[in-house]
């Protein structure tokens, strides 16, 4: 009898890095190639992509990476899996490979994978012995999709992330008639995403958020600012119709709008007329009421647009009175501070901010309870694993599937790791469990995007560890360096006295000049002193040991 | 002519601290004297509290405190302004004034101050020129009140924080006939709770948690597990009520629950009957669904009751599948993740866990725009100055008062240490800025309380700082300490060589220990790091320098 084995490699007991493994008759296809964004305890760490040895060890089974949609946290690890191992091929919707194929050739790996666009509704294709189709699905990016696997242990519906929005800004709905027909063929396995199966009730319509412009932009005086992830093209489609209909002309602000934009633009996922775009340094050619600008930074990134912009640090954007920055985003848990750091610092300029504590400018791209309820009543599957969340979401998603009448040792709340065999003779079951843990990406500050280090804890003792640490006087305007900073350097090797003294001073020398300048936030002052000493630790020496510099206001 | 001065020493710009002096003729009151929690960047801090420095200097002029109600970030700071300062007075509703007994009785203060019982409807009374009057306000701690200062410059509204609540737990109401009549009066300067003001609507009724528990408690099998804040008292009376109801009896567990349930009890908020109270240790007498335990730890604090809980790490309490936990509380901005972390290992033990986003267990004690503008209305004031919250919260309020016609003029957006001149011939202007900062507070998971270091910068100097760095090997089982811990000590004076390498050799054994015990956790060993190494200097030195611990996962 056939059997398929199922791995997740990342996104279960987590939010990001999603990554599963499907493997059959000695052959892996991969769903999703994620990347997960550090938390406050990984100082000095850039991104975090799933433990890929699972696949190098087994590299020549490799058939190819299928994606859902062109989100970082499903895309933004192939990159680096594919320095790792040869991806024979890569299948995506329209957008998720224009996206992807921006990202390779940023990492010079372009040539190295067979792109094959694939359109839901297509016929499906054969990788190894999968027979894989596209589903249309809702989600706050386009061409997203989701996944059937047809596997020699049965077959399996991943859907991807998904909201099932009735009225979609491009009209291209969840295909619920699709979903049903395969629901009545028979599916053996759904891995489901979970992210708000904790809430009740529908997620609104995307279009909501437009409405919420329509009433919003008219009234406005000043310069209109919106904030918003850069993938999420239909609310920026969203802002620049409104934007454009009350006069104003559009700038695309922040190195990852600007590229998705254009990006957008040329693959027909985006309408916006050539002479109603300004670039960022025109801007100041135009009165106030007359320009909009997307810019990111929704999630207070240091060093990111909105930040630079709050902090009054940014080349080409200031706000003042009479200006309305939107805030067009959710902060991810973790983020909630630096936001609202953002909006008071925002707010002292005299703009209005508006976010989704105070006006409808954000829905999720994520379903809820009901939502997910309606794709387990069209798919009735026989097991069900919730992925996509931290436990707490897996575990709502399994209570709804346990509501749906699905017998409970058919619900799998796996983590990532866990192996699942799946065949037509025992259904689905887990097994056993492989290791799969994180790999830190650092550097990308640095330098080239070739030439970051990837690092986990075998690889650490080379590159080694710097540990800057500076006391700064409080806040109240008085801020100021109370002594030099310190430094502790570990497992760097033959690392001379004279380049710590070296990087010593160039740590007072960043601080002071940028204390000087009124720049007191300590994520920024990390992220410059990052930055600063990381560059002359790889000129000196052409290393990367992880930098992590701990500010501490006294 | 007359005038007062009204300088905010702390919670405008912030959450937190919240303290504001009233001076006129030589004499000053102080309304309120709170503390803040510190956030991520205050590493190795325990509490924040306001530079008292304008006070201390002015020490003789002092009449009094008044306070508004019993919260920490209204009292919390108080037994550390006593340390500096004489308070002749001390006047406070019964339950608050309950509240800063224990608290002041613990830093040996109890005998220090005329503690002064008012209660709303009393005649005003007089402390140096100002005759003070407290009406009383609905809010998440019982015996709320608003305070009335009538100054040489004009009669002054402090809300204290409040909501509305036409159905409080206890039927004592927003007293708004008396603020109507106040209104009709006169008011010339209003300070008013902001924290909900970018919000629209109302803040439904603390009732509507009780109905939650209603629905909710009848149908569990398992242990019942609320948390919540400890000064809630109406919160868990009506868990209490809802509890005994449903034949379960009640365990308080977490030191300030059951300090505060006593409190509440002997002064008669609370109404439980001493057969329903177990001890924490006599739980494991009780069938599990018997039990009720109330406890502490709703913001995921490291070491509270809920978080040891969460992690198996509670002498007495334990949780399994067929449990349920509701966390009764919302996270304060920037504990999102640990309290998220908590959700995650309560779920993982197969508890149900309801919280804010999956079911009504929690509503606010703060007003929402709707409240503010019904208090505008109510006292209709000559000039408005929004107090208690982040900046981007004031200036909502601001824009409330605007819209409700006070002329831009008499809206001050003051910040902590404006200077408010009030008087009759010119209204209420900024004329002014004192400092005010913020001052340390370290060392009280060390020996007894009244032993904590208070530290600014100025005594920082004195005290030292010592850093803990740390290496540990990423979670998935496998962690452990990759390196011995390094020691960085700076303004530690003639510390021996000796001791520090006791330190290092301490900080080994104890992180050893705890990954030995699984405990992996950063904010957990930061914690235990913290309070081992923190009782090593003091026994040998007698000394408190401020402890960073710096974990790195790697």
């Amino acid at each position: 009898m056939g059997v398929c084995r199922i791995i997740p490699l990342g996104g279960l007991g987590e939010v990001g890095k999603n990554m599963t493994v499907f493997e059959a008759d000695d052959s892996i296809v991969i769903v999703d190639a994620g990347l997960a964004f550090p938390r406050d305890e990984h100082l000095g760490v850039d991104l975090i992509l799933p433990d890929f040895s699972y696949l190098v060890e087994r590299a020549s089974m490799i058939r190819g990476v299928v994606l859902t949609h062109g989100h970082e946290d499903h895309v933004g690890g192939l990159p680096y899996l594919m320095r790792e191992v040869h991806i024979p091929v890569v299948a995506a919707t329209r957008l998720t490979l224009g996206l992807v194929k921006s990202k390779l050739d940023e990492h010079g790996l372009l040539r190295e994978a067979d792109l094959r666009e694939v359109a839901p509704g297509d016929e499906p294709f054969h990788l190894g012995p999968f027979t894989i189709e596209f589903v249309r699905m809702a989600h706050s990016i386009p061409d997203a999709a989701a996944i059937v696997l047809d596997t020699p242990g049965g077959l399996v519906v991943h859907t991807g992330d998904y909201k099932l929005d009735h009225t979609p800004v491009d009209g291209q709905r969840t295909d619920v008639g699709r979903l049903a027909s395969i629901g009545n063929r028979g599916v053996d396995l759904l891995l489901g995403d979970s992210t708000n199966a904790e809430r009740a009730g529908f997620t609104e319509s995307e279009r909501v958020v437009g409405e919420a412009f329509r009433q919003i932009f008219p009234q406005r005086k000043g310069k209109i600012l919106v904030a918003s992830f850069a993938s999420n093209v239909h609310r920026m489609q969203q802002a620049v119709d409104v934007g454009v209909d009350c006069g104003r002309k559009v700038a695309f602000v922040g190195r990852s709008m600007r590229k998705n934009s254009n990006i957008a633009r040329n693959l027909g996922y985006m309408d916006v007329q050539d002479d109603m775009i300004l670039r960022p340094n025109e801007l100041a050619e135009l009165p106030r009421n007359e320009q909009l600008i997307l810019c990111t930074g929704s999630q207070g990134e240091p060093l990111s647009a909105m930040t630079r912009i709050a902090y009054n640090d940014h080349q080409a954007v200031s706000v003042e009175a009479g200006d309305t920055v939107i805030i067009s985003a959710k902060p991810i848990p973790g983020n909630e501070l630096r936001v609202h750091d953002a909006i008071n610092r925002l707010a002292k300029s005299g703009a209005e901010v508006l976010h989704e504590d105070n006006a409808p400018v954000h829905v999720s791209g994520h379903g809820r309870a009901e939502e997910l309820r309606t794709i387990l009543g069209l798919l009735r599957p026989r097991a069900v694993m919730p992925v996509h969340g931290e436990f707490r979401m897996l575990a709502a998603h399994a209570q709804l599937a346990r509501e749906g009448g699905i017998p409970e040792g058919r619900i799998l709340l796996a983590e990532n790791g866990s192996v699942v065999e799946l065949s037509h003779e025992h259904g689905a079951r887990i097994v056993d469990h492989v290791p799969a843990g994180m790999t830190f990406v650092d550097g990308l500050g640095v330098g080239d995007v070739k030439d970051v280090a990837l690092r986990d804890r075998r690889r650490l003792a080379e590159d080694g560890v710097l540990i800057v640490v500076a006391t700064l006087a409080a806040a109240n305007g008085s801020g100021g360096l109370t002594a030099p900073p310190e430094l502790i350097a570990r497992g760097f090797g033959d690392a001379a006295d004279e380049l710590l003294a070296e990087l010593r001073e160039e740590a007072g020398r960043v601080l002071t000049q940028l204390l000087g300048d009124d720049i007191t936030e300590i994520k920024l002052l990390q992220e410059h002193l990052h930055e600063a000493l990381g560059g002359v630790v790889y000129d000196r020496t052409g290393r990367r040991p992880m930098i992590l510099p701990v500010l501490v206001e006294v």
